[in-house]
């Protein structure tokens, strides 16, 4: 394993801390227990919204911290789940007196650990709602996790939900905005390239040479099926065909259509594989009016790409629309 | 070889209708000769800047792309220059009057087809200046360079001109400041892995697993020292020490500092590589007054990454400050 690295078992720490003094302008950066938070936390009248789960997925979730989108982010161990006390400690952080929201990835202990939060936030007083994020259409009951997994829409939901947050709407139209981007949201995956977990130091799964894992997890978890290596036009075909069984759209249909990168994909790669997506949604005449390119979660240095595909309304569109300032996704006033 | 691509051949012109279907709100990209230039381009009475460079370093030169940054960038194929024809017909695109810069990494191909172009333009009534970009201390006299190679200082130059020449500078005077920029930043590099050029099929140089290469090239250029893996710490040291020991800064100066991905390295570790450096120049009294983390100018996916600095003062700091609305940087209004 060669990573750019200390100690295997300080890389989250001491990334936090480059974290912490990277943009000490715009989060605060809480050690023992570790939480990310924005530094105006808590806005006072503004429903919160706290995400969080193993580290390994980066800009995911500490770089969604900020105006506009999330209020704290729990980072666990690499693929591993925040513990209930760091998502308690960021709930008091950030609550600002109008109810916190939990977007959770749905993964058994990143649940059952908010689960347990929301019970102790609750015991203190503090309103909290959880939604559970299901997009990823590549299988049902994996590894880590029952029923389908969490992936691509949680960024979709955070920036969308953070969005609303930010305009004053209550938690319960939060949590209900939340729910509508998840049941409006299908993703896939493909792996060409195995993860390397530091503390483990050997690739989570091997691929052969000619080999891609189709429908791969972000902690690479199985997926449907190990296929031999294909084209671009192909992958998409296959990603994005799993997508739209999932999730009927029909001729007229606007999308936002998003390539995330795996995050060891360069942007190169993500641009052919957005300009094949491009091509069969306009054959199917469906429209993309929005769209993302770019690792926004990945799985440390796995090599691969996922799709995910949001059905848009004109208000899921302005809030997508809406500023953002976090130091991952960033644009408006 | 495997990569989220169609026919090696045809990637660069996929990818850039990629980018031509993502961003069309932003940019518009020609094909035959092959630009990309602002959608609003030729900006009357604005000094227009062009660079451009073989592809397989995205975001750089075609994310860059918009106001407050570059008019428009020329890509070559993968590694290789862009012709001259590319130069003057992006040229012919943005000039609005008031002159054109050419931004130029030092590789003597990018050097010699934007030399020639210049001289076409200019006998077309073109102003044009040309400045050379060439930070890389690593090693002197490369492969494909005579002198040092140009790399980091690029995507900051690119920045601070574009924001100077949105503020109505004249050409004599975006010039002049793109050679501050130049004569006040160095880097360095590492290589953990080698990319893979599409064409070639396999990695441009064998690396043991054991191995990194210091003071790599973004082509895979050999650099100073064949070395063994090392952590963080040691390999920030090395890259900072080299940069440090040419470019003398005393204590109380204040800096810009760029922690640049190669490609395959998540943001992960460029945050413990931050961390470092954060701690390294803090001994020394050197104040990192604003900072870059991520990957902005790559080598395929090569895994490692690069260290720049900038010498800032209060006018740098300003133009690094200013607005810029591009899809690779963007903030401000």
């Amino acid at each position: 394993m060669k990573k750019l690295i200390n100690l295997p078992q300080d890389a989250v720490r001491e990334e936090l801390e480059g974290i912490a003094a990277a943009h000490s302008d715009r989060v605060r950066v809480h050690a023992d227990p570790s939480y990310i938070v924005r530094v105006d936390a808590p806005v006072r009248g503004k429903v919160a919204i706290v995400s969080g789960g193993g580290s390994g997925h980066e800009p995911m979730h500490g770089g969604f911290v900020g105006r506009g989108m999330l209020d704290a982010a729990c980072p666990g161990e690499v693929f591993s789940s925040p513990t209930p006390d760091q998502m308690l400690a960021a709930t008091q952080a950030v609550n600002g007196g109008s109810g916190v929201l939990y977007l959770v990835k749905n993964y058994t202990g990143d649940v059952m650990n908010f689960e347990m939060a929301a019970e102790l936030a609750r015991d203190e007083g503090v309103a909290v709602e959880m939604v559970v994020i299901d997009d990823d259409v590549g299988v049902r009951d994996s590894l880590h996790t029952a029923g389908r997994r969490g992936v691509g829409a949680t960024v979709l939901a955070e920036k969308i939900c953070g969005a609303a947050a930010e305009l004053g709407r209550s938690l319960p139209e939060v949590a209900a905005l939340c729910r509508t981007v998840n049941a409006s949201a299908r993703s896939m995956g493909v792996a060409l390239t195995s993860g390397t977990v530091p503390m483990v130091g050997k690739p989570t799964f091997a691929l052969g040479d000619d080999e891609i894992e189709i429908g791969v997890g972000i902690h690479g978890e199985p997926g449907r099926e190990r296929a031999k290596a294909a084209s671009a036009h192909d992958i998409v075909g296959v990603l994005a065909g799993a997508v739209l069984d999932d999730l009927p759209l029909s001729r007229g249909d606007r999308v936002l259509a998003f390539v995330n990168g795996m995050g060891a994909t360069p942007l190169m790669e993500l641009y052919v594989v957005y300009n094949e997506l491009h091509k069969l949604l306009t054959d199917r005449a469906i429209g993309i009016a929005r769209n993302l390119v770019g690792s926004y979660m990945t799985s440390l240095d796995m090599a691969g790409c996922s799709i995910t595909l949001l059905r848009l309304d004109e208000e899921l569109t302005a809030l997508w629309d809406a500023p953002v300032l976090t130091t991952g996704l960033r644009w408006g006033a």
